[in-house]
């Protein structure tokens, strides 16, 4: 397994050091090569993502990445320039992002009941495009643009994915998140195009919920998704009020994925950089770990992410609640585990 | 006191029955005229909001609205023609949310804390504009689209209304609400708008919080906020999360604001129709309540606001957790307490 490993900007490099130790433990074949992308690249020489790199990325079968972003640069540039420029290039239309309670974690619910969802978030358009622009730039006149581009191509892949998720789970059930009822045109896609899927998974029943009405679910009643499917911002929201209400961005993992398989998929844990923690080891390397989870996963290494899933379940429900996380000793314990 | 009512559909006239109720006993000058919008007439007459109507709502000094929606009807139908149309003619570019968590109610968090925030949430731009389009519907060529306008004139006089806000409460504290790493355009303008008038205000602090991020903070640390301004997207989701963690839908109100006081301003529950529970007399009217709260408040009432409130107040603290609410006695109640 040959992979690109970007651990980027503040804890990025802390929690992907344990993510590769567990990794190595469970896939001792891999081969791993370190790209230096990030803040600290782009202030020394002005370079977010080179032609050259992101070629030599295409040579791996998957890319980890720790965190990208740093208050001292300007904001949208990591963003747009990197993180989001290598989901685009690398046509990765699927974000996949589970959210579950696992034993043992605290959630910030008082009643959470049990919580297993997984979100397919889009990740190739909607208002994530930057097709946007601005007009009589700081003038009382100025007028500013965002364009929320939506493709029948686009919408239908990332359904049909969704519903294949769902039909591989006990419960069979998709809760499609929009704003039908103010995004009237992409929202019509939206809802034709799940109707249409639909159709072909007779076994699958679905919902729909108006995103506003699905966040204040996703707080009094998280228990009711399986797997949801929604637009690319709606998707940034929803999945971090996901991640909260199952004990937080600390074991929210992430995978990008271009299902075709032409481009590497790229594992990410949900959280940033947070340059507040960084270089004290206090960082929570899990939700790195869940990510090389969902990696093995994809690339059908199905035992081995098992092996992951299970140290990282086993371990959280040994936890003391509160205990002060050291980031070493996480990867520790979870590579022990995952090898035992 | 002209009051226009439009009790709309569901369980909006049940609701709003109460919300008048509470209002005359504290108003007893209040002269009603009710108007016949929403599914039924859309249904029986094809009519969504006459320019007529809409020129005699002009001539009321506030506008008191249940809610509008039904299954039956095409999403986008009705909240495009009669909800929106109406925020949109009437200029109702600050829609003013308040959450707060009352004494006596119960969060769904475990340890919610104190919880008093403001939000306010631009009502006139951003992705509602409807401006979006589709080009070739129902082939795999489809292209759907939704632009997000913004406008210095109108960010600024939203932003300029939140520091206002701001101002007149203890902590001082604003945070702007946005997703300006990924949508640079719009995000520039509300991060210099908000940086600019902000010089005019030295005694409010500031904070900026990504949409997705501050998702999560209203769950795990919702003490910390005071004043919200955000747009109208963002506002529509965030301020669900907000009502979820202070209690539900049933309690939050708001107001749609011409601030300029040229149109007059509209109050309405955050819920909708909640067709599910329509006619069982079983819907909370306190959002309606409380909404009213917000219209006396508005209208320099301060005193009749006051009273409402305050009877809100003691309520909730002496309610019996989980007590099924039957509408007419909760509003019974309120109307006892605020004449009190
Ligand atoms: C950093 C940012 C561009 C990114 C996004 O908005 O997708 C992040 O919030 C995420 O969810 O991975
Ligand atoms: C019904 C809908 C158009 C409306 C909105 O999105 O503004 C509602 O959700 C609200 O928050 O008042």
């Amino acid at each position: 397994m040959r992979l690109a490993v970007i651990a980027g900007d503040g804890i990025g490099p802390e929690v992907v050091a344990e993510g590769l130790k567990v990794l190595r433990e469970v896939a001792p074949d891999v081969e791993t090569t370190p790209y230096d992308l990030g803040a600290l690249r782009w202030q020394r020489t002005g370079e977010l993502l080179p032609d050259t790199v992101l070629d030599e990325l295409r040579q791996h079968d998957a890319i980890l990445l720790g965190a990208i972003g740093d208050p001292s640069v300007p904001p949208g540039i990591l963003e747009r320039g990197l993180l989001l420029r290598l989901r685009f290039e690398l046509d990765h239309h699927v974000n996949l992002r589970p959210a579950r309670l696992f034993d043992g974690v605290r959630s910030p619910l008082a009643d959470p009941g049990p919580i297993d969802m997984l979100c397919v978030r889009e990740g190739t358009e909607g208002p994530y495009v930057g097709n946007g622009g601005v007009l009589r730039k700081d003038t009382p006149h100025e007028v500013a643009t965002e364009v929320s581009l939506n493709t029948a191509f686009g919408v239908e892949r990332v359904v049909r994915y969704a519903f294949e998720r769902a039909l591989t789970r006990p419960r069979r059930h998709l809760t499609l998140i929009h704003k039908t009822n103010v995004l009237t045109h992409a929202g019509s896609l939206w809802s034709r195009t799940v109707e249409e899927v639909a159709s072909e998974f007779p076994e699958v029943t679905v919902a729909y919920q108006h995103v506003d009405a699905a966040a204040m679910f996703f707080i009094t009643d998280p228990g009711r998704y399986d797997v949801i499917v929604t637009d690319n911002l709606f998707g940034d929201i929803v999945t971090d009020v996901a991640a909260a209400v199952t004990g937080g961005i600390g074991l929210a993992a992430s995978g990008n994925l271009d299902v075709s398989g032409t481009n590497p998929s790229m594992f990410e844990p949900v959280h940033g950089s947070a340059p507040d923690i960084a270089g004290q080891g206090t960082a929570d390397p899990t939700a790195t770990v869940l990510s090389v989870g969902l990696l093995l996963e994809h690339l059908g290494r199905t035992d081995q992410a098992k092996k992951v899933n299970a140290a990282v379940a086993f371990d959280l429900s040994t936890r003391e609640p509160q205990a002060t996380v050291r980031t070493t000793e996480v990867g520790d314990r979870l590579a022990a585990l995952a090898s035992g």
